[in-house]
Order: structure tokens, then C-alpha cells, then sequence
């Protein structure tokens, strides 16, 4: 299978899902009063994002529906045994869960820039910022609790909803406690990834099979395919940051050696003796060459750690794949596979 | 009847509750990994507070069900139907939300002291003050998820609760944007405080209805039995701010006029012509003299703006015991009204 046809066909599906993931996020975080809180709440959703996690979420249900993708209204989808259910409802909640925490990440993180944009604290300030995420946070709940599914349904996904959300913020605390340690051990920083990036991937593809009254296994099997992939996703973020040239990755290439952030790759070098803080001399994004980069990325190669971060990766895609065995062989579960193998055969 | 009884029976009543509450939210948010993120989302739970917004919850239980207050077991408490309801897990997550405000408001408002101690960013750092905050906010949706209440009455409580988070936000934005203004109505003023404070003791006091089955018009009068003494008390705390000695209330007496902040009071007094800015010229607390605000004092009562607020609290306090009709009259409704009572009685 060529990498670029599936990503010709993950690009096409998620396109086609997100004018109406677009549409639904208007309706569902419309401008209101207070007029600078709610213009901050919709400026990081406005500034574009692929809207990765509502089109797994969409695909999940249609691939578990057995429908044709796209022929059936997700606001009325049908559940597995009767009623229908409003998953675009939970698919913006999902977004909107995504979109607060980048919002607060990035004050943490002081990170300034974010899908080419200020970052809301910095496009506003910082307690507007620390205020938009908070209202986008109670906005998700209001939008998971109005699905319309079976009440024990509904109340389930929503509690999945709120262990997510533990989840992201256990996982952003171990990132940042990360900074201080040179001792983390790879265990350490996939679970670390796994709580801060894919429980809510693991939460979009659970949560339709959750609210249309899919059987726990099926709802186990599509949290794990959510996890693998994530996890995948941010092993190759990591890999990519090494390997694609700056121009294409939209910032410094090698950004995570200059700065010291720990990756897989870092932590695997560790283990074979390579003095991770010596890699890049420079200390500063501003001064650090191409050549510098080459140099350590040599090295990291030469040890085995970025072809260890990449097998890494691939065995998750295999494993995430593996778990849609349980939904029925359909056009809608392939682009969910499509999905796990773009994750890594993704450019940037 | 004597305000010293009533503040007595509010204080023993509120004071059995506070050590069950107390004891739940050690089993409800209990120290975990990462135990930097733990430790700070419990600080300022530990911290103290007087609990009243769970025990609003619980004497409303305790009211509805026309029982003998404390008789009733509050994990496993009868819906009025059938069934039970773990109502300490809703009223602990009330009061989690309520610390997460607190926290993330502290940020926002640079407020270096809470509870006599450090505020939580100044104990640890803005950034986890920031995640705790965050994951004390979805440990209140879990909470309120884990009531095994009917599910379509746990899934309206978490419902109400989100509306709730969304209407807080929105009251502090409120608060914030009033900074740059100076011609704030009194109805603007009014809906601020609604937004900001009262609607959580409307939640208190209307959650335990939802979840044990009352009928919509006893979970209407509950919420705006929260709403009318919720408004009374912030309106209160702006008298006080004026009138209660510097040494008793904790801090300098008349900060708010030195800060200018606007109050019901500052409002009422400059449609009466009265140039607030000039009323305390000092600019800073530490150059503040008692003598300052007593004349900035003598002036607001000799337009009758002390006088104004007052009446409007006295006048919420009465409606909001009025609401309470819709209940059994039982002890358990007298403590409400009388925690209506106090808190424009309080002394602090």
C-alpha cells in the first residue's frame, strides 16, 4: 500500500468530515456575552486544526453503524439497537476538550505561537486565556451530557469525558516534571504520552461505540486503537522533529535537542551511553546551524535510537490496527486503519 | 429572633457537616501520582473553608426527604422514589469546583493570600496552579458522574453542573471587564454576581433534588433559593468590606474603594453624584488610614449607598426563605433559612 495514496484518502475523509465539524462548532460555541471571553474561546478553533480526533470519532460510529461513510446524519445517527444519537454533539465536545488544552498548555509552556497564530495569552493575555480554556472545558460537559443518547449512555461517555480530562492534566504534570529529571525511564515517558496525548484519542473512538450501545469489548478494543495510535502519533512528532527539514516542519528541525526535552529518541540514547546534553552545544534556538543538527542526529542514528523510535511507533500502528478486528470489515474501518498508518507516514 | 442564636445553629450545623465533607474529600481526592499535582490540588481543600456550599447541598437532601437532619446515612441517602444517592459525592464535587475557582481566580486576580495561606501559585507556581485547577475540574464532573443516582437524574445534575462552570466563567470575564469601565448599571452589577457566586449555591441546593427525583418546580425554587442568598451574601461581603474593622476582617477595611473596585454601593453612590475616584485619594493599602475610609464611610452613608445594598441583601434573604416553601417544614428547612440569615448577619 502506497503511503501517499492512504494519505490522499485520510486527507480526503478528514476534509470531508471537518466543513461539518466546522459548521457544528459554530452552532455548538456561537459568539456570546461576555464578547471578549467568547471570542477567546473561539480564536484558537477558528485558526484552523485538522479536527483529527471528531473525524476518528465520526468514522468510529459509521465503521460500527456498518454504514456508508457519509450517508448517514451524525446529528440523528442511528444507535446500534434504537433512538438515535447527536455524536456531532460529542465530536465538537472532543475538539473543544482538545482546543482548551492547548490553550493552557501553551501558557505553561510559554509557548507563543500556536497553528501559526499568537497563542490566546498572547493574542489576549493570560487571564483570558486561563478563562477561555476553563469555559471550553464546562462547554465540553454541557456538549457530552446533550447527545440525547440513553441516559446511561449518555452519563457513561461522560464520565469517560471527565477520567480523560484527569488523564491530560496527570499527563501534562509528568511532561513538565520531566524537565527536571535525567533518570526517566522509556515506561516513564510512554505513559507519560499515553495520559497527555492519547487517552483522548482513545476517548474520540470509544465514546460513539459508547453512546450508540456498542458491547464493552467493542468499547475496550476502540479506546486501545485510540491509545496505540496516539501514542504512535507522538513517538513520530518526535522522530519528525529530527528528520524533516525546517522549512517543512514549520520550525527549527532538532527544536527538542537544543531545548533538552526528552523523547524516546533521548532516552534510548541515554541507555547506549550517549551524553544527551553535549549532542548540541549551542543552548539557543538562534544560534544553532543545520550542521549542528546533522551532527547529532549522526550520532542518535548511529546508536540505533531514532530506528528504535520508529519501530516503536510502527509495532503501536500494527497493535492499534489489530484492535478494529472487533468492528465490521467496512470502507469506514479502513480509513480508521488508514488513520493509524498516517499517523507515522505523515510528512509533519 | 437573635442573630447570635441563628449564627450559632448555622455554625453547629454547618460544623457537623464540615467534618464528613472533610473526611470524603480525603477519600475522593486522595494524594496520587504525579504528587506535585496531587499535593496541590489538595492545598487549598486542606487549607480550610467552611464547607457551606456542601452543607447547603446536604440540609436540602436532608429537607426534601423530611428527615431528621444527620439521621441519614449521606452515601447512600433515599432517593424519593426508590433507589439511593451518594449525595457527599455530588456536594464534594461542588466544593471541588469551588477550589478550582478559587485557585484559577487567584492567578487571574493576582491574589497572593487565600485562607490565611499562600495562594496556590504562589506555593507552588503558576503553571501547576494552572493544572490543578484543571484537574480539580474534571475530578468534580467524575464525582458528579458517580452518584448512583437514576442515570437520566445523574446525567441532568452533571448537566446542571456544567451550565453552572459555563455561567462562573462567565461572571468572572464579567468582573474582569468591569475593571475598565465606570459605568457599570446595578443590573449589571447583579448578573455579574449571580454568575460569579450564586450560581454555585444554586447548584448546591438544587442538585440533591435532581438527583433524588424531585419535581421540576422544587428543583426551580431550590436553585433560586442558591441564587437569592448566593447574590445576598457577595452584596454582604461588600458592606462588610466597609464597615467590619480591619483587624476582624483580615485585611485593610475599605480596600475595595482603595482598589476601586466597584460594589453596589460605588454604583448606588455615583448615580448620586458622588466622585468615587476621589473618595479615598490614597492609591495604594499601605498608605491608607483608617481616618480616610471612615470619611469615604460617612460619605457613602450620608447618601444612603450603605443603606441601599443592605436593604437590597435584606430583601434577598427574604426571598430566598420564601422559595423554601415549596419543602416540608421541617428542621432541616429552618437551618437553610437560617443560612440565608447569616449570611447577612455574619459578622465577616
Amino acid at each position: 500500500m502506497s503511503s501517499n495514496a492512504t494519505e490522499e484518502r485520510v486527507l480526503a475523509a478528514v476534509g470531508e468530515r471537518r466543513e461539518l465539524v466546522n459548521e457544528a462548532i459554530d452552532e455548538e460555541v456561537p459568539m456570546a456575552e461576555p464578547q471578549r471571553l467568547y471570542e477567546a474561546t473561539r480564536y484558537l478553533l477558528e485558526a484552523g486544526g485538522k479536527r483529527l480526533r471528531p473525524a476518528v470519532a465520526l468514522l468510529a460510529a459509521e465503521a460500527l453503524a456498518d454504514v456508508e461513510p457519509l450517508s448517514t446524519e451524525y446529528r440523528a445517527f442511528p444507535a446500534l439497537d434504537e433512538g438515535s444519537v447527536d455524536l456531532m454533539s460529542a465530536a465538537v465536545g472532543l475538539e473543544v476538550i482538545q482546543s482548551f488544552t492547548l490553550i493552557h498548555d501553551d501558557i505553561m509552556d510559554d509557548d507563543d505561537l500556536r497553528r501559526g497564530v499568537p497563542a490566546v495569552h498572547e493574542a489576549y493575555d493570560t487571564e483570558t486565556a486561563i478563562l477561555a480554556g476553563d469555559t471550553l472545558y464546562s462547554k465540553a460537559f454541557e456538549l457530552m451530557t446533550n447527545t440525547g443518547a440513553k441516559p446511561e449512555r449518555g452519563l457513561e461517555a461522560t464520565r469517560l469525558l471527565a477520567t480523560t480530562c484527569t488523564r491530560i492534566c496527570e499527563g501534562q504534570a509528568l511532561d513538565v516534571s520531566f524537565e527536571h529529571r535525567s533518570d526517566i525511564l522509556p515506561e516513564e515517558y510512554l505513559e507519560m504520552i499515553e495520559f497527555k496525548t492519547a487517552v483522548l484519542y482513545g476517548a474520540a473512538a470509544a465514546t460513539p461505540a459508547v453512546l450508540m450501545g456498542a458491547d464493552d469489548d467493542v468499547v475496550d478494543a476502540l479506546y486501545q486503537y485510540g491509545i496505540d495510535a496516539g501514542c504512535a502519533f507522538q513517538i513520530q512528532d518526535d522522530v519528525l522533529d529530527l528528520t524533516v527539514p525546517s522549512e517543512e516542519l514549520g520550525k527549527q528541525r532538532g527544536s527538542d535537542l537544543v531545548e533538552e526535552k526528552e523523547t524516546l529518541i533521548t532516552l534510548h540514547a541515554r541507555q547506549h551511553d550517549v551524553d544527551i546534553a553535549g549532542l548540541v552545544d549551542t543552548a539557543s534556538l538562534d544560534d544553532v546551524t543545520e550542521s549542528d543538527i546533522d551532527a547529532a542526529v549522526s550520532e542518535l542514528e548511529h546508536v540505533g535510537s531514532i530506528k528504535y523510535a520508529r519501530e516503536m511507533a510502527e509495532e503501536l500502528v500494527r497493535e492499534s490496527k489489530e484492535r478494529l478486528e472487533v468492528l465490521p470489515d467496512n470502507e469506514a474501518r479502513g480509513l480508521l486503519e488508514d488513520i493509524a498508518d498516517y499517523l507515522i507516514t505523515r510528512g509533519y
